[in-house]
């Protein structure tokens, strides 16, 4: 099949990526840690298909200029278009409508899943990636905006990161008061104004003034186009971004109701803070927005100290399930990037990432024996040990130390004619002897000890190479 | 925000379907049943992305005679075309190839995910499932092939399925050495020959013989060609597939020798059974092929009793590693149907479907209160109970019991200003009401007596929370 042809190259899409067993084991663990705090909240999980009709995702992608850009699109056998989601929350607006009836309302849930980006890839940047969401839809009033930056901070102290993270807190109300103030009315004009106010951690106050303005060239030579205000409008913005100027309308009463909150609960500026400069860069949001900012300090490209950033953000959101009912339906949620977030946990070590323990590798050395060595392997597993015949066709003992060394195997079994016989088998522990090795440089007075190298009665394979350490400790987690 | 456009109707592309909190909890907890046998047969995961390029994945489904139909595929911005996986064994082949170097030969990985098919959806038929497949590429010999024979077996008995199902084994050579015998040579017509006897089951000999000769019109009217041998020829196949003829070549020298190895390994005929009528659908087997047939009896939509049938299936591959590398890499896999999978076990119990405890809800008796409710939710939250404020708008008691009651709330909390002032809360147990509720007619005695609703001092409040026996019980059940 296919020979005759020409090879076909074996790689990948750019932007996608292959992930293996420590980075699989190490997100399971973070994504148990973190569905454990949502379920103690009340939250439950849904799951939605990765395919939507494209106009029930709608466009709330944020720098995606084209029309159509940014999302994976196909057109099904009845020409309507259908599209790949680009994130977890157009497919709960899309869910709780569906299923208005027989939700309970507020309706807490959480989902955990790959979205899609047609962007162009770049470092850190792909095309497939996964995020944890949760949201609460049903609620109005900013007891359930808090309640998510609580849990947010709780998710943040159960992975490990206590002093390490701030939730930061503001409001788009506060925003379009300032909008309003300086006479910015127009829909899209705000938005370059609130993605300006966004680059402030990324370029500081110059370079936001520059965005606010006229635009900003960067480094490479690719100008931004600026939001076009003038420079006292644009100081108005610095100066509330900056707080120094305080704000006073809804925004700030809601933002005062959820302070009483977060002061009640005991989570003081350290952990949740309001924060003018907050803003989020999608379109949907219309009141509380908020962000997970961790604090300790990593280098970037250039060698220089910055603080690692945002993990994940979100916002209230009440206009989005209203696109498919007509009736205004409140709603707030939080999307963390599960990638983003466990390369800071592998950063601050808060992820197991030893290695998994291979299997116990039982050897080859007789092929007409297979049946005796399958034996071997059906004990050991019928009493919880991960192990494996060697299934390769090499009879070398060499190769299949080898092997056993590759897949980390805490030990390695061996039976040829001579220890048949006598009823015995060999057992090597692998980590004993390799640290035998290191302290040995005598290679006669090797062969002679053979360090970690043990003869055992057939009878009692299973129970000796349950008392090898690696392995030991192994069925220990286990339970 | 899209108030003034027309309203979008929620629903979702055929053949797509989301999930909710019991299945989830039901799958995941089924897929840790698996997970851990393949872990101590020595298998460790990986994970590859939804996207490869499409002539990486090649064109290997059944049934579809259209070229390119079967996968969703789209263009890149270079033109290339990518498609999304249509199984999880194509994208191992190129996971392998390009990992070659690096990688422990003989690799055994497993693999879960969602695979795509762009095809027409039917009842219990969607166009986005999960598979869950184990492999090991680079073993040549039969006790690879026995060896996943034997961890499907253990799976379902893990899962606890003994007794109800058997795995069926069978050789593509052997079916080769008919094909060979009467004079059957094209490609093509192999493979009708093939797909025509893996409806055995489906429509008996009679069916069979007819997919074989000129072909079969189904009750609904519609023709299936058949695979166009004379009477002759396609009673040696119905011969041989009923197990009437025995044949004898290298296929039947491997199945010996799987054999031998089940019997060392006690795996007897009621779990492992060699049988000359499996076929499996897949062009690209080269060996040893196998699946694994639930046979406990269910009725079909006609109401006939008839056995569950297959919830996976699987078999050597020696050739699709080598469309990426010029040589021969034997490989061999499984690969099992989670949602199929997960509605046996269903049907036989054996797939936790008690509904998981709802949070504890704390009324909202005065909005201005909040805090003091966010408090308690606190300290039951911190006390590892699931629990929450009433979110809702509506201050009326009826309406939160309500809530509670369809959140499956194991407890309500109430307090309003006469509780306040005594220092005490209301703890309503939900399950003791409404089982008091059954046996009580007069609803004054109710009223009176208000059964599973007591009385607890504000500071107690946490301590009688965990002494509700739906909450005990899942306390117990998280340690």
């Amino acid at each position: 099949m296919g020979k005759s042809t020409a090879l076909i190259e074996p790689r990948l899409p750019r932007g996608f990526v292959d992930s293996e067993a420590e980075e699989l084991k190490a997100i399971e663990e973070m994504v148990g840690k973190i569905k454990a705090v949502y379920e103690r909240y009340g939250f439950d999980p849904i799951q939605t298909p990765f395919f939507e009709y494209t106009e029930t995702l709608g466009k709330f992608l944020p720098d995606t200029d084209r029309p159509n850009a940014g999302v994976f699109s196909v057109q099904d056998d009845d020409e309507q278009w259908m599209s790949l989601r680009y994130d977890l929350t157009a497919p709960l607006a899309r869910y709780f409508a569906q299923n208005y009836q027989d939700l309970p309302k507020p309706f807490r849930s959480y989902r955990q899943g790959w979205v899609f980006r047609n962007e162009k890839p770049g470092p850190g940047r792909f095309r497939q990636f996964m995020q944890f969401d949760a949201d609460t839809v049903g609620a109005a009033g900013p007891e359930a905006d808090a309640e998510i930056c609580m849990m947010m901070a709780d998710t943040m102290d159960a992975l490990g990161l206590a002093g390490k993270y701030v939730v930061r807190v503001n409001n788009r109300k506060v925003l379009d008061g300032v909008m309003q103030a300086i006479g910015v009315t127009d829909e899209a004009q705000k938005l370059t104004v609130l993605r300006a106010i966004d680059k402030l951690d990324k370029f500081g106050p110059e370079g936001v003034a520059l965005l606010l303005g006229k635009g900003r060239k960067d480094e490479s030579g690719d100008f931004t186009e600026g939001a076009g205000l003038d420079e006292a409008q644009a100081a108005t913005v610095l100066d509330y971004v900056s707080g120094k100027q305080p704000a006073d309308n809804e925004g700030v009463t809601e933002l005062v109701a959820m302070q009483a909150l977060f002061d009640a609960g005991g989570y003081g500026p350290d952990r949740i803070k309001i924060d003018p400069s907050v803003v989020r860069g999608l379109e949907y949001y219309t009141g509380p927005v908020f962000e997970i900012e961790l604090i300790f300090p990593v280098q970037n490209e250039k060698g220089q100290d910055v603080v690692f950033g945002s993990v994940g953000g979100g916002g209230r959101y009440d206009g989005l399930v209203s696109r498919f009912r007509n009736e205004e339906t409140p709603a707030t949620g939080f999307s963390i990037g599960v990638s983003r977030l466990a390369s800071a946990l592998r950063l601050t070590g808060n992820l197991s990432s030893a290695r998994t323990m291979g299997p116990v590798v039982v050897t080859v050395m007789e092929k007409e024996r297979v049946a005796d060595y399958q034996q071997m392997v059906a004990e050991l597993r019928a009493a919880g040990i991960r192990a494996e015949m060697f299934l390769g066709s090499s009879k070398n003992l060499g190769k299949q130390m080898k092997y056993a060394d590759k897949r980390n195997a805490p030990a390695v079994i061996i039976q040829g004619s001579d220890e048949r016989d006598q009823g015995v088998v060999q057992v090597k522990d692998l980590a004993e002897g390799a640290e035998a090795a290191a302290a040995i440089t005598d290679n006669a007075a090797w062969k002679m000890e053979r360090p970690g190298q043990y003869t055992v009665p057939r009878g009692e394979l299973v129970e000796f190479v349950k008392t090898i350490p690696a392995v030991a400790e192994w069925l220990r987690a286990r339970g």
